[in-house]
């Protein structure tokens, strides 16, 4: 038996998220039919919301419901110290995980000529800005330490390469916990060659 | 850094969805801002024309966005077998896997006394008047093999025992496709008493 169309039409938009395939879909669809109505009308309106009222800094680019987002407008943050991370889940990740004081700069994305991805679509122009007002004085690269990442962290080093700006990557190695012989060998290699004296 | 409020709303909307918990929810929502705010559009307004359009069949109680749902309107379908189960994903379960023609009859439950659920929360007051009716020659009782769908079962067993009408249930035994020593002790004592000619 078919769904009906407007189950259809929601179990179809629920595919659209990631990580849902159509079992899923359809156990979600109807949950909230069945079980929680007013759950799927708060979904419904918080997704309208945040659609309507949820943009992009004017500084660092992460997501804002205003003009700045809070970090960018907290003057308490260290100005000289900008961390480039590719989304907002990487300054969420970092901000729970360090104790890093300095503000971000958030891609949204990362290089990638293939998918016709340049400088501009992620903003480096914006950066290459304000690299240039000089109040900057530490650039920590944090892209994803993939191909695209690298290429990315790479591109900017050498935009900021000629100004008095110190740069800075995230260290490779093993994760702490982890064991030796589960970490894959392009870590390892990292890990052995950057060794430190204890 | 806590989310802004907006996204803060949409995170909390949509842990409301089973199976999905803080680190899902969130990756839904910066998914969905970040690269697809023409899916998140859709949902948006899948949700409410759903939450608007799908209300229940007066006859079998399943989800149906007219009075009747185009299962129990479907003339070729045979109306004298009626198979109850508890929602309406197992409709759809024994539709894809069997060739039954029979109608639905959907609880959206199972009775549970001690969370206030009774007989007539699940429909079955509406289920007696169609049995009186005694056009339903067969009643196939197809709720889930837990304590609470066997104890609505025989509850349904015991409305219909002085009508003529012929009940049955699903069989119990071994999974096609499974394996003995994984099967439990309980399905395996059915599917051993439960033993047939070969």
């Amino acid at each position: 038996m078919a769904y009906t169309p407007l189950i259809a039409a929601l179990v179809e938009a629920l595919r659209g998220l990631p990580g849902v395939g159509p079992k899923s879909a359809q156990r979600m669809a109807y949950h909230m039919l069945e079980r929680d109505r007013h759950g799927a009308q708060a979904l419904a309106g918080a997704l309208q919301a945040a659609i309507d009222g949820v943009g992009r800094c004017r500084l660092c680019r992460d997501f804002s419901e205003g003009e700045t987002c809070p970090l960018c407008a907290d003057t308490r943050r260290d100005t000289t110290q900008l961390c480039v991370v590719e989304s907002p889940s990487d300054v969420q990740a970092l901000e729970q995980a360090t104790g890093y004081r300095g503000l971000y700069f958030v891609l949204m994305g990362h290089l990638s000529p293939i998918d016709g991805i340049g400088p501009s679509d992620i903003g480096l122009d914006h950066l290459g800005e304000r690299l240039a007002q000089g109040e900057v004085q530490e650039l920590i690269l944090a892209t994803n330490p993939t191909i695209e990442g690298e290429a990315t962290a790479h591109y900017i080093a050498d935009m900021a390469r000629d100004l008095p700006i110190q740069l800075s990557r995230l260290a490779h190695g093993v994760p702490v916990g982890g064991e030796l012989e589960y970490v894959d060998g392009g870590t390892l290699a990292h890990a052995f060659n950057g060794r430190r004296k204890v």
